[in-house]
């Protein structure tokens, strides 16, 4: 594959690929994945290498986000082969059906077209140029064009490269998948009008940026930011009580994971006034400072750090040896209720590193109007006891803001599976009904088409009279399974 | 219920309704929505009569919409005892998982809160008042606040007055819909924080306009606009050889079918030079004209009819007594494909009324780079004959254009079903993934949400081990019927 000289040429070659590669049959691209999967743990030797250099992340971590990467690229494999993704609807023409007449109608889903991917720079493989944005989209048969974040340059050249090879030697068109680096490019490609949708995930103000760029086009595009979230932690009385020590062991280590590098991180932990928990936290070892991704992360954070330390209604209880350094140690922070409600602007916002912020309640009642005003999150975590009077009206406001509950978990490590959701309302996504984790994210990169009064011969395979295929789908409003 | 006062009491009550209407189990909303069905059934007569003096359409039509109308709300009750339309996923916890151990996570869909939809004009029952966004919205388990369109004022009144005590009677809460006139607070309801969505049937300036507030909220929102489509439609030689006459016949009917006001009017006819078509249409009869729905629907054609006819590139080969009077009589323009081509600003756009412009083509292969060029469309059809070596390619590009393909029928006449796709990418729709009519409809007024590690006694039911109501869902990862 000669490399396309510039971002008019990559956009080019991706709509002509976007073509070829969404029709073949879904099976072909099932194998097209699986030979990136094969291909990239065959490099995982030379990428780690390059990623702990580029990311200060620990080999241990890069090897597990690999493994996560290859797993969710052979995933959106069975998902191909199952079809259900698709959506299928066949209706036969019906003379009698309710409102009239009805025609033969068929209905099915195709890619969007080719989608720009905002690389991530705290997951620089399972978020970032081979990872579940790219995966995805390649699923539902578009091509993609990454632009590489700017945190892991040599990594990200050498992922695509590998990409781009094992596709190729699948015999995918050339063009399918492209790497481009830089802002301008990244701007240009957005605006392009053979580009259909965009995803991202990084910051509020970086992602809303580009969602206001792909909303204000011509013609806009959907775009599926995942933005900011402060994941908060509701800690019922009960729980506090029987077991807060546990609590505050198991919220810092998820705290304190990876940096505090998460979209996931509890960023707010809400617990009783007197309970054992702040005691627990207040002066409690902490892990040691680690160097963060890179430094605009770093800077970023010892700044956000700095402005909730120095607020009024906010003390350090907890700091290790060098909270603002190059390798910055955790630091846990207190203040009430009333402060966090009365100062929300400034005080419940995402600070992306190794921080919580402790909140203590007087009544377990004030969670419920706390929770009911909160902006979307990714995830909200209630840890609690089943009889808590509380928790039905607690469960019952946070589904209203998050994608995703917790119950007695910590909700870093979002496992990629069936059920997973990883989005939420604004500013969680600009794409409430989206999520970028888990195999629904291929629906991001799907249109439907219905084909009405077409001969068989003329149809897409899915929606024949007897599918090649193996498929689910419903028909006359029916499920049915072929094998 | 007393009739709150301004917007923000009835956006208040909107989102108070909306947090038990979205909970209540799927069949008590079947049930409401059956109610409606059946109160606007017995209103009929009172009804009609008033949508015959408000939109001058006849009451064979509207009685036929009407029981599209009730049809629908039935259908989407339907919908909500298949339970489906949740796309319910559970994956149990899994400690052998091919990326590491797997949480218990439990995904379902739920209201994404309050909408507002803006009525159609055209439509005066089936995209109006207790219209398919209506519908589909209350189906979800959003409350809904409808913009009345000014074009049938009383009509509106007097329908929502039937909505609100139908759902009332079926139990209900105060507030789950509610009617709004002016331009003023459909526009002030939309920047509403509490609202979490809208959708739209009109104008490409007008959804574009509605769509440009709802992305620029502070928190953006999804908005569904379905705004303009040209709905051409591509005739072979060789259908034109054996079946001219009756193509032309078949497309004049369509396109003055209740005088050309409908969306999904096919505005352009591709033919082949010299073909019996141009000189069936040359002079033909012409159905009578109607008065359009309202006056400024009624300016819009005529102004958009006379630039067309002032057109160097166009000539009018038929029109009746008075096509551009106040009952306007059908108009046939006739153009070739490389004026269209040429000038595709001005001659390429949707004419809102009885008028049809006829271009001709010398190369069939022609029509292929023509269908590559054109915008989004709701529709695009196909003229031809299964073996015309044209058509799998003419299939290939329209299927990245339109939402609906069609083979030798006509756009007109958009059936409710579950395969039904209204819609497609800009300026179709401002969201190519959705669609307006048809089950799947509701899509558009939901959210995921994942439940990882909740005791079965916290769940939603249809996330639970054992569901007490009927369900289709997938647990991990294999579909499960439950009866």
């Amino acid at each position: 594959m000669t490399k396309p000289e510039g971002p008019d040429a990559i956009v080019a070659a991706a709509a002509t690929a976007h073509r070829v590669w969404s029709r073949v049959a879904r099976a072909t691209r099932a194998d097209g994945l699986a030979a990136v999967a094969d291909a990239l743990d065959a490099a995982a030797d030379e990428l780690i290498e390059v990623a702990r250099a580029e990311t200060h992340l620990a080999e241990a971590r890069l090897r597990g986000e690999l493994a996560r990467t290859t797993f969710q690229l052979r995933l959106f494999g069975d998902v191909l082969r199952d079809g259900g993704y698709l959506d299928v609807r066949v209706d036969h023409a019906d003379p009698d059906w309710g409102m009239g007449p009805r025609p033969d109608l068929r209905r099915t889903s195709q890619a969007v077209g080719p989608v720009i991917v905002y690389a991530a720079s705290n997951f620089p493989f399972a978020f970032s140029v081979a990872g579940g944005d790219t995966a995805s989209a390649l699923a539902a048969g578009a091509s993609v064009i990454v632009k590489a974040h700017a945190g892991h340059p040599e990594l990200s050249r050498r992922t695509a490269r590998v990409v781009v090879d094992a596709l190729r030697g699948a015999g995918a068109p050339e063009g399918v998948f492209a790497l481009v680096e830089g802002r301008e490019d990244g701007i240009r490609i957005l605006r392009d009008p053979r580009v259909k949708a965009g995803s991202f995930t990084g910051s509020i103000p970086g992602g809303r940026a580009l969602f206001d760029i792909a909303v204000s086009r011509p013609d806009p595009i959907p775009f599926f930011g995942e933005l900011g979230s402060v994941n908060p932690v509701f800690v019922t009385e009960a729980a506090a009580r029987t077991r807060g020590a546990d609590i505050a062991r198991d919220a810092m280590a998820s705290v304190t994971l990876g940096s505090g590098q998460f979209c996931t991180k509890p960023g707010v932990l809400l617990v009783p006034e007197g309970s054992a928990i702040v005691e627990s936290l207040r002066g409690a070892p902490l892990p040691e400072g680690q160097r963060m991704l890179n430094d605009r992360i770093h800077d970023g954070y010892v700044g956000a750090l700095q402005d909730l330390r120095s607020h009024d209604a906010v003390e350090v209880i907890a700091e290790g040896d060098d909270p603002l350094g190059p390798a910055p140690s955790p630091t846990v922070l207190l203040t009430t209720l009333e402060a966090l409600t009365a100062h929300r602007d400034e005080l419940f916002q995402e600070c992306f590193g190794p921080t919580v912020l402790v909140a203590t309640y007087r009544a377990e009642t004030d969670l419920v109007g706390f929770a009911r005003g909160i902006e979307g999150q990714l995830t909200a975590t209630i840890a609690g006891e089943e009889d808590d009077e509380i928790v039905p009206a607690l469960v019952d406001e946070l589904r209203e803001k998050a994608g995703r509950l917790l119950w007695n978990q910590w909700p870093t490590g979002v496992s990629v599976t069936f059920a997973q959701q990883h989005g939420g309302p604004y500013p969680a996504t600009t794409a409430p009904g989206a999520t970028s984790v888990g195999t629904a994210a291929i629906a991001r990169f799907l249109r439907p088409v219905a084909f009405q009064g077409f001969p068989q011969a003329l149809l897409p395979d899915e929606v024949a009279e007897n599918p090649g295929a193996a498929l689910v789908r419903r028909v006359d409003g029916a499920v049915e399974l072929r094998d």
